[in-house]
């Protein structure tokens, strides 16, 4: 059963991917080789947002899993204990493709629509089937296919150094493993139909609301160049 | 300043257990070959219970620490991690000890002393400075000079064999590099009077606090013998 | 400066609504008078989904508030008071449209566009400047302009009694008062430029995150039609 | 049923506040008519530390209770709106009481017996059974009788004003009503022995920890007098 079931929540997130990279105006303009540095580092800054809280509320989960899940709650802290301090390699590629060592000192807190993922995650690891997050994880740490292009093509549009994209690397060669992992804790942990419904709706759900969050770049950068992009001042000039 | 200030914690630490060997009843009784396995049952519930939050409430340390304390954190995490699952050893010892594979379907909540020992473990971890929970470490993965004899003293009183106390092994050697650590973390992290202050404030009441959940062992277990021990009756009978 | 910067936000509320009465698939239904007891029904059910928390993430924000806002504390555990069980009238309403008294023992979670609402507004309760969630008080509300005209033609599209419309009649008569204190407590409470652009980004979030909701309503409404809106196969031969 | 279990958790109760008028140093001294402003002001400061999260605490009780306790959740809300702010009272008493307007710029943290009170009643209001924390409220709602003859003999010993002290006149006031609502609430709520024993346990403990505190209260103002309690230095000339 299990197998079948890994399959289905495989297909739901073929498709979601699917309708992101079809509509995404912010995927589009990458594979056009259209992106800018003011873009990508809009995108890198989101993404050190929303990576800050990812550690956070993974462990969450392992602090509230009732007993009987040891296995499961090692698993939330190991990973957790992984994922510290990424959003610092976010932080070191952006501040490098901008030419600077300096955080900005009033970076904007997080667009809209990447606070909305923040929250849903917290929300899901805190509450509701302790197993759910791992719909999160089942994607994310298997989205490099999706990914890895873009992040190429990046890499060449703006002349970017491998040394200067940790962040990408980082976790292309992590995640590999971790990707077993996750799918094994799916398998080994979902016995009902209302697991694996819990862990499916969580991972198309986190994928749509980063698909989002793309978009809310997008924009973000298109009222940067027309200045109307507030706390991003600091970009208006970047080349 | 840093060794002159861990000599001061270690010192507040010592004079604290000598407080408690001073005047434990819990612990003389051990020491005059008087426990009997009903005391030692009492014990390692009590054990199981707290040692159940343990992972849980280092976790959210982690969970909370703001921007710049990566290495703190992931600290925080590898430490949950290592400490998943231990009330099952715990658990498993008194088992042993009982003759009995199954854990009491109506094993009796924590006694008091031990839930306001577990209550303060998670106040302090979740507000007030992060550093703090690293008084409770410093004494907890460093205790085994003042457990260990007790230990030995109830193995050959009860003649249990080592294969049935693992809890207390294991951690005798987990927590020696544990313990290093752990001063390691104190030394890098502790930069002002107020945050030595708070290390050592919980430190202090922590290890009193246990010291308190010891006495609350030894007098329900007076209780019990008097038949008046709620939920503990399934040990009237045990010799 | 804060009369200027409250229309300011009335400003960015209204043209939030504007967007969604302008494209809301949902809102156009029931204007058309095509609202049917099946869509109903499920707009109730989320109602009922996301009132269940109003109440306690209002009470959130009073909890963690620092000293020095009575006044603002006060009013969120007051709030909370006056918000608790009201998710008991959205109930009874869907209950007494759909001519049954017993709550169906297994309705379906809420859709995922009502959990990224619910999961957002607990976010912003409980980090983050503490008073920003008055923007959701703000339009919340005040939307009764909105919302009564559509009450009122569900009502008369589906020949509901007022006695089976307790929700909105309750909320409509509560809201005013309400909505004079949330100004108030705005205007006393916002004192930076900080201050009105969190209060103003929730508000334009959240409602947002409302219209979502709605959308995915009608988007189930639809599953339900072609037999395809598991958990709501009770709702299949509702006229 | 329940009267006689309400009888039983009375005695509990009673006898408890026994144990503390027994053996209380702190009570001994304001009996004996030896009271100082320098044990008042301790007394005033650590009664504002706790009682700053009372209202708090009492919300979070609110914030998870499940479905079902509409009735309980609107007491938790009301009852946290009615406690807001209390600590500013026991605030103005102290300073009133010292003759000056300015809250210490750093006034010491709790004692730590007053910071394991304040844990415990978060932990017990976080988790376990709802209803517990009203074992805490049934006492101290009705903690009068105990206190006003304390109250009264201070008021006299240090010439003090009644306008001096609010918090115990406001508390007086207030906790007769409080104490009816706070029975018919446990009369109400508690269907099984597990409810009237968990609340009773709560009721206990909380009490003895408050006794607890009372005596940290009094070693303090012994440290005072003896020129070694930290941060303390301000109350040093206090006569």
């Amino acid at each position: 059963m299990s197998s079948e079931r890994l399959a289905e929540l495989n297909d739901t997130v073929t498709k979601t991917w699917a309708g992101i990279f079809d509509q995404s105006k912010f995927v589009r303009t990458i594979q056009e080789g259209k992106v800018d540095k003011k873009l990508y580092a809009l995108y890198m800054f989101e993404t050190f947002h929303y990576t800050y809280h990812n550690a956070r509320n993974q462990a969450l989960v392992g602090v509230r899993l009732p007993e009987g899940y040891t296995q499961y709650q090692k698993f939330c802290f190991e990973h957790a204990n992984e994922e510290t301090g990424h959003e610092l390699m976010a932080l070191h590629d952006v501040l490098s493709a901008l030419g600077t060592k300096q955080k900005p000192v009033n970076l904007p807190k997080p667009l809209p629509a990447t606070e909305v993922l923040i929250g849903y995650l917290y929300w899901i690891s805190v509450q509701g089937n302790p197993l759910q997050r791992l719909g999160y994880s089942f994607w994310a740490e298997n989205s490099y296919a999706y990914i890895n292009p873009l992040v190429e093509k990046i890499k060449t549009t703006l002349a970017l150094k491998t040394s200067q994209m940790t962040f990408f690397i980082a976790h292309s060669a992590i995640d590999k493993d971790h990707a077993e992992e996750v799918q094994r804790m799916i398998v080994n942990h979902c016995k009902t139909d209302e697991d694996w419904a819990d862990v499916t709706r969580v991972a198309e759900t986190s994928l749509r609301l980063t698909g989002n969050m793309l978009e809310d770049v997008y924009w973000e950068h298109q009222k940067l160049i027309r200045g109307e992009a507030k706390g991003y001042e600091f970009l208006a000039n970047v080349e």
